[in-house]
């Protein structure tokens, strides 16, 4: 495709990564647009020239972002539509569009999967929207909203067939708190971003059944080899497991104490069932839907998979935490 | 070497790691000998039943343990003897024995390096003191002690050149919180328990200049791929760097609040001198040896360490390290 000169934005999501995203964008680029669901929100961040939920310390300049409740003109007016919404919503939330995608740079920042289909984001816009693969962009890299609020330096993956097309939208993002690099690897930068969530989820109830630092750091060890043994068998190209997307996205999130995953697997290991700690979470952790997926498209491939297969049996077949995580230790090393 | 059937076996060293191995020694085998340099520290312990100042909380059956401040009598009742003192002692304590090593197994679980000479532990004792080098073990992975005396689930690698050996020996550590593997790569499990003082150095670093948990994630990233550089340069066999031996080691030091290496380096990234952070922790962290070796070895290879390469110019050139780390973010992905 032929990429414009100076290319329109647009952010699809009102929660914190959107919210950090838009922080990142309007440092070096003039305008934004900006789709929320919720008009309220749109006129509440208005008014306090914040999101009125996420990153509140983040002021903006409003004469810089159109918002909009309406997916449609949001399509219409931009060449680059960076999604960043949580995968359990999107299918919904881009059902109301009637406008095409194919001719957009569509950009993921989800870091999931689409619950139930199994697709990563990327297989969803090119399947269901005909958008195609050279014109999909995964983000990726290890990267807490909360950090880009305070302008800590982070790093940056842009994924996509076309490296060009990575590079272009890369460069929106460079600034003096965000450096980027550029990887032709969708598949597995996407199917990382589901497993290290599940993992996060297993270091959560290794830590509420007080396993220690120790067997946290064999756990980790051995998730980076189960991710690269599963990602090597559903997208076989040459990666290097061990990069910041990968590697580094993992570590961020295991070893975060506020990762939402990490936190749904502690309250697990010390003995809520899966109902009760996602009611007392508010919320559902990706990785609880990521497992399934995982897990089903693995049926596929049969790789070993013992993190995940142990995840799986905790969270869906009721299987006690403390004999399934015992069994997991004897196949660890 | 014909190896025994039931091995006498011998501690040398009294801190937090060689209480904690005896620990696990006499969770299944009947009796060891254990060397410590200081005939009071050895006469507080027999009066407390533990050690006086490490892992205080872990009493011992006293009847199952020899005590002496005399090498040459340890050596002589001894068929494996486990050296678990700072590198930067052994040296010393070494040349104070008169009795041959070369018929014993030797054991290292130092994790460090001779400073000066540049030596790894297993070198120094094959050249040194002639010892075969199917006959020296060395002990690796995450393993804070304190979790030990916890008795929460650690895995140890035993590497040796000859893994009959390797086995012996790790079967003597098996216990309810140990699982063993064994490992055919002494030096680049010696090389990497080195590096991931210095990496700890680094991440206390950019933690003291204030850096946050993304970049912490990217510099463990990138460090674990110059680990990999290296030792595939020094010791050119197959290995896996993502095993626990490796990887786990690098992120149980890294992550760790209570690792000295890291304390130490993030009083140097809060304007400390090093001789002031030095004296603050009444103690040198063995990466500050550590850096300085695996620098000069470098001289020979030419491995591209930018990681090591800060750490070396922060502590001995005296370059500032906002300014040193600044530059290395330039070099990370």
């Amino acid at each position: 495709m032929e990429i414009p000169e100076n290319p329109r934005i647009a952010i699809v999501g009102g929660g914190s990564w959107a919210t950090a995203i838009a922080k990142i964008l309007l440092e070096t680029n003039e305008h934004i647009n900006w789709f929320m669901r919720n008009i309220e929100t749109i006129n509440a961040f208005k008014e306090l020239n914040h999101n009125p939920r996420y990153l509140c310390s983040v002021d903006f300049d409003l004469s810089r972002i159109s918002f909009t409740d309406n997916l449609d003109k949001l399509i219409a007016r931009s060449d680059i539509i960076i999604f960043a919404i949580p995968s359990a919503f999107l299918k919904n939330v881009v059902a109301k569009a009637t406008r095409p995608l194919k001719d957009k740079i569509v950009v993921s920042a989800i870091k999931g999967m689409i619950p139930d289909d199994n697709l990563i984001i990327g297989e969803f816009f090119h399947q269901q929207y005909e958008v195609p693969l050279e014109q999909i962009v995964v983000i990726s890299g290890p990267c807490h909203a909360e950090e880009i609020a305070l302008e800590r330096l982070s790093y940056l993956t842009f994924a996509c067939d076309d490296t060009r097309v990575a590079r272009l939208v890369s460069q929106l993002f460079n600034c003096h708190y965000v450096k980027t690099t550029i990887s032709d690897d969708i598949y597995g930068t996407e199917y990382a971003a589901v497993m290290k969530n599940i993992i996060a989820i297993a270091a959560g109830i290794c830590h509420g059944l007080r396993y220690g630092d120790n067997f946290q750091a064999v756990l980790v060890s051995n998730a980076i080899q189960e991710m690269e043994r599963f990602v090597a068998a559903v997208h076989p190209i040459e990666r290097d497991i061990k990069s910041s997307a990968y590697l580094g996205d993992l570590l961020v999130t295991a070893y975060s104490q506020f990762s939402r995953n990490r936190t749904f697997g502690t309250m697990i290991g010390k003995g809520y069932s899966v109902k009760s700690a996602q009611m007392e979470m508010l919320m559902i952790a990706e990785g609880y839907f990521g497992v399934k997926g995982i897990k089903e498209i693995n049926d596929q491939y049969n790789v070993h998979m013992p993190i995940t297969n142990a995840v799986y049996n905790i969270l869906y077949e009721r299987i006690s935490p403390a004999l399934e995580i015992r069994l997991l230790t004897e196949q660890l090393r």
